[in-house]
């Protein structure tokens, strides 16, 4: 009885800025490393912690049954620290992933990746078997789950209609419509699109399904592969600049022409563009976009206001940790994703 | 106060195959001809009209003034020879056309189009100034109204997430998130995406922005243009097929790559595909869309399953005005689009 009480006063003091608010546990779970924290919202990350030199638990290469154990570990480890329980914990997951909580068997699975070790891993089993099938986990893509961070508290806020752009050692994308993280038969796939090739360009693209869709043009593996050095080493006037605004230009262009979204945010570490500098991969990328729609589209955010359409991301790193913790105040909160 | 109770049994009679329904107006406005019709739904299309060789007053190329003094004396005609009023109207409408009933000047314009007449009509307008502003008029693009129609009795019934695309005339599409047409900065353009170009294919496409976009390549003009001949006159072993399935494959790989539906239907003329035939059509694009996603995104629908995932339109040449009922209903009953 007073437990019930106490859920829904965690329930009412979902507040923001509320100073009781509700601990959260959140899994960034990315291809390369998972990030976890414990806290509430940008402003409340408690505690967070990646993999560093000395610190080597969370490397998703160890696999599902290692990373797991360490993950678990370490909330139990924080819960402690701060004398407080997590209420919920939320999973913002590398894919593809089954999303669709009607397969009972396959839900919260990791489906087809090239990760073998990862391959039919159940994602939401470990944290069950530690803290109980009544404790709520919320669970979208990485990407969505950054996505929601943006429009909880970022450079989507308020803007109920967007897309969140992920450049990094991989691409892809999220997006909202109308308020609704946008989900279907799995989920988006954006970085695998296809595009036209600039005349010339003789690289073949760095896919290993596509060559050259857009996460084999764009990402940081591709401008690797093309430049045989990361982004963030290349000169600004080096032409793997030119060839990789250019493909994120037709990309955007795509992405307007079949989302009409109200912003585009773009994160990860590409964006940063190294000598080039942020800013001017984004004056570029602006460029590219309105060269590839040729005036059709008409709206002013494709005209003067462009600077204030295509943005950088706001939360930076921390988008995926924070997109977590609302997936897990969502799911606490019985609201759907 | 009898008029108020009148107008709420009308709500409450809006129930499927209920004898005393509501009579809607219907207005799909095409770029080529109006296609307008009184009735409720695809089993009750009690009068349609569209020009014929006879009767040539719903011609699009005779400018706003003279089709919609056309289109409000047939509605009133048909009111007398019903007996009974229209309870309200909707509009599926060739694009752009402002959707955002923010924007109290433009909302319910034509915005860019190369129709020079059209640019600026406001197609509310003249209904209200005929029927009242208290007429609830409900107003989205031609591809979304069609897909609505698909999704409220045809091939979409029961399916939240999906994308409906009609190759004819021109190439455009439609689609729903979650059971809500996809609007955003203005509304989808998917025609225009920017696709692959073939190896050796010499045709540069008949788009006057983007040459070679998916209508510029796959629409009923790109075929003409191309072949010399309309579509429907081609051999089936015309290349001018193998080009058009192939396009239309990457396109759609590319929509599941951006929006996972959890189908896709084609409408349109073309989709009939002459000499060819539809089914021979229908299974070459499902083809070409599994060739294009190579193994990609993992799903019984893009396996085993393709021939229930990429189907044709259920309503036929009726999806449009069906959807503008559909429109016009959830107008009247207080539903957003």
């Amino acid at each position: 009885m007073w437990m019930q009480f106490k859920d829904r006063l965690n329930v009412m003091t979902m507040i923001p800025n509320h100073a009781e608010e509700a601990l959260f546990g959140a899994i960034e779970a990315g291809g390369t490393k998972f990030v976890c924290a414990v806290g509430s919202r940008p402003s409340d990350i408690r505690i967070k912690e990646q993999p560093t030199e000395n610190r080597k638990e969370f490397n998703t290469a160890d696999g599902p049954e290692i990373v797991f154990a360490n993950v678990v570990k370490w909330f139990r480890e924080m819960e402690k620290k701060l004398g407080r329980n997590i209420s919920a914990i939320g999973i913002a997951s590398f894919g593809p992933v089954d999303l669709n909580e009607s397969n009972a068997l396959s839900y919260g699975c990791i489906t087809s990746t090239p990760k073998l070790s990862w391959r039919g891993a159940n994602l939401l089993e470990p944290l069950r078997s530690e803290f109980g099938h009544a404790l709520p986990i919320g669970l979208d893509t990485d990407v969505n789950g950054a996505a929601l961070g943006e429009f909880t508290w970022g450079a989507a806020k308020g803007i109920e209609d967007f897309v969140y752009v992920t450049i990094g050692t991989g691409l892809g994308a999220g997006a909202m419509s109308r308020g609704r993280l946008l989900h279907g038969l799995v989920h988006p796939e954006m970085g695998h699109m296809l595009l036209p090739r600039i005349p010339g360009d003789p690289f073949p693209g760095s896919c290993t399904k596509h060559g050259a869709c857009w996460e084999g043009l764009c990402s940081g593996t591709a401008i690797q592969s093309r430049a045989g050095k990361p982004a963030q080493d290349l000169e600004s006037d080096d032409s793997a600049w030119i060839f990789t605004t250019r493909y994120i230009g037709y990309a955007l262009a795509n992405l307007i022409c079949v989302l009409s979204p109200r912003r585009i945010i773009i994160g990860g570490s590409v964006r940063k563009a190294g000598k080039l500098g942020q800013d001017r991969f984004f004056e570029r990328i602006r460029d590219e976009v309105q060269a590839a729609l040729a005036g059709y589209v008409v709206s002013d955010s494709l005209a003067g206001g462009i600077r204030d359409y295509i943005v950088p991301a706001a939360l930076g790193d921390d988008a995926g940790v924070c997109g977590a913790f609302e997936l897990a105040r969502m799911k606490l909160s019985g609201l759907a994703g």
